[in-house]
């Protein structure tokens, strides 16, 4: 697709460029915007509305804001900051250097600053980190009608007003009520009698992965926050989930590649950063696969006996290592959606045992033939595939229970997977292969 | 927490036990009937109301609803599919064997039959597959008044009544307009002046992972779905679409640890199927190293040699491997994502190259060092660290780009990680080796 804000400023159609922005999505313009050079994006973002400037600045990388509160005016920063919901205000604060950050706080109302300050102290992981306070409020005692009276004179600078929470006169959540109920009820009928007092929610101090198990089990719009008093603080809407679900999920793959997780998507990521995320966890990999290296140099004497056994061990490694990788990954998923919890650590153990016992045994039998077909002798066939036997129900089961037992001990059970496992079940692997070969080949 | 349901049913408090039912929330009820024996889960099953019935029954596991579907009378059976939203009726039936969709399909209106019927031939994949056609529709000549009108008329057997979708007299859609937006405006004003007519949709022939992507950019509660000639015809709301991301999301995780995709989640998938997902691939894999087998074999006369090299074959292996699956991951996620196009395969094809330079390049050091100092020759620890720049550089290479030629060819980047790439590049890696040994060591 061209870019058309790009196409229109070229030919300097500054009022079909206006007529077109206040058509377009203002997603659609913070990406058009981020094909443009700094000069450009400034003149186009101060075509837009106060309303789109805000909604479009929330969705442009943090590279761009900062050239644009760099490029106008205290009075600019005042206003846009003034209309962005607070969680993309923070979200934007948190990624500024600290003199921007200075300027920025300076030109806003003191309410406001006072707000984000407090939203800055929440901890990363923390539900209390990415809610917003531009939630509906109603008291008890109201009326639908006087209900709708307060949505039509706040609705209008909140996030969403389909699910309203209420609250008692200590501002505790006593119940929510959705825009629907309002809609189909009478008009003088009382809040707390249409309301549903069984509320779901959650705490601002709750890692944002049990508020994403809350999200995909009961499918609401949004969730509110309580504080450890359980006062009403905040709201997380879908779409917020939507983005740290997203977020989680690609810290997981990033874990069990062995990576550090990024900051930002991988075009806009330096070659430096990159190969920074991805050193550590290399060497580290690296050193202990010296291990097995160690074990091998021990055995150069059977070796040297019968060299056939060589080429044996880049199967035997491989395959008990894609073997492992298949349990960790399962368990690992589990354990995120919560559909495999800390006590299920035996029911796990016995099935991947299971499950070992029939995927080895068909895969040692299969290599034993297959050994054999390519003119090796039945001792040395044995040998691989009793080794590959054993070495899968090893790979298996550790690498089903490592997640799990991680997580008991409050680590990371995604950097137990892939190649972390690789490299314990290789050494292990090359271990049991030379002493089933000793034992069975008597060298 | 313990199962309230069982310990009140337990107890024969029937009538305390109605109320709770009343006051708990669905997907807590279908989660506690899980634990429940099946004459139990019935019992409490006919105490729901009609609605809150069929509310329960769609977050039912498959083998619980067919069991209620066997053992509730033909009449009840029409009156919970009836109460079904017909995305999850259409969800249940694909999951029924046949005598029990027949039985199900004999005792349903004929009209909700034949739109069953027509849900049941879209593909998988596709977006026709997931949508509902519970939403609100409304004409442009409408009235806002007129809209509240129909909104609390149809309102309660819709899925969302937040956003309600504006077509013209042959069904196209036009437009569409928001409750919060009916909420603020006037009540003589028309749906044509207040619709916003750039809208966002999807087609019912969309691969679901688009629609997703759409869902994520834009964060819509909804998403309108229009058949081939631009007709409405359904739509996906927000929380079907974040069921669809973890699907996806769990689906690669399977793809890219060599697993064939489960239907069911771990706990509740059988140990011989389970078994069964993970063999092929395991075989598959498996033949392929026997390529890394032969070429060792070929070389043997030169291990006999230099009995050494051996002990550096994991240490080459599994490095280059790591290598390859940070690079693989980063670029799958990111297509998956759309946060990589296929015309950036020679961007990230560079990137690639510079990022294997610079951890090429430190590994290559920090190994030759190490090697020396376990007390091996200069030309060894050369050879190795050699070997093991080279192969990094064509495994981060041959990993980043793998994903994207497979997606150019249609076949799905997500097999392209992982085990499959660790075959090829142990394979490759071994071949360095020795071509590498042989020339500084003369081999």
């Amino acid at each position: 697709m061209a870019n058309q804000i790009a196409t229109l400023l070229n030919e300097a159609e500054r009022f079909v460029l206006r007529k077109e922005l206040d058509q377009m999505n203002h997603v659609d313009i913070a990406e058009e915007l981020e094909e443009l050079g700094e000069s450009d994006t400034l003149k186009v973002f101060r075509m837009l509305s106060k309303d789109k400037a805000a909604d479009t600045f929330a969705y442009l990388d943090s590279t761009i804001q900062q050239s644009i509160i760099e490029a106008i005016t205290d009075r600019e920063i005042g206003s846009i900051i003034d209309e962005l919901f607070l969680d993309d205000a923070v979200d934007f604060i948190e990624e500024m250097p600290a003199n921007v950050v200075r300027r920025v706080l300076a030109n806003v109302a003191p309410d406001k600053r006072d707000m984000i300050n407090s939203f800055l102290k929440y901890p990363e992981d923390s539900t209390g980190s990415i809610m917003t306070i531009e939630f509906v409020d109603l008291k008890d005692e109201m009326t639908v009608a006087e209900a709708f009276a307060r949505i039509r004179s706040v609705g209008p600078n909140k996030e969403t007003v389909y699910t309203c929470y209420v609250i008692d006169n200590a501002r505790k959540l006593i119940g929510f009520v959705s825009a629907r109920t309002l809609f189909l009820s009478n008009h003088d009928s009382f809040i707390k009698d249409i309301m549903e007092p069984n509320v779901i929610f959650a705490r601002t101090s709750d890692d944002k992965e049990d508020l994403m198990n809350s999200f995909r089990k009961y499918g609401y719009l949004a969730m509110p926050v309580v504080d450890s008093e359980d006062r009403l603080v905040g709201m997380v809407t879908f779409d917020d989930a939507l983005t740290v679900q997203e977020e989680e999920d690609t810290e997981d793959f990033e874990k069990m590649a062995a990576l550090k997780p990024s900051q930002n998507t991988y075009l806009k990521t330096t070659v430096f950063e990159l190969s920074k995320n991805r050193i550590f966890w290399l060497l580290l990999l690296n050193l202990s696969v010296f291990l097995t290296g160690s074990i091998v140099a021990m055995h150069e004497g059977m070796l040297a006996v019968m060299p056939s056994l060589v080429a044996f061990m880049p199967l035997l490694m491989d395959t008990s290592g894609d073997a492992g990788s298949q349990s960790s990954t399962l368990v690992i998923r589990g354990l995120a959606l919560e559909e495999i919890k800390l006590s299920d650590i035996l029911k796990v153990f016995f099935i991947e045992l299971r499950v070992a016992l029939i995927c080895g045994g068909v895969l040692a039998v299969v290599n034993c033939f297959r050994i054999m077909a390519f003119g090796n002798s039945f001792p040395l066939a044995l040998t691989v595939s009793l080794s590959l036997y054993v070495t899968i129900i090893l790979s298996k089961t550790a690498g089903a229970i490592l997640p799990i037992v991680g997580k008991m001990v409050n680590l990371d059970p995604a950097v137990m997977a892939g190649p972390a496992l690789t490299t314990i079940v290789d050494a292990v692997s090359i271990l049991i292969y030379f002493s089933i070969a000793k034992a069975i080949l008597g060298l």
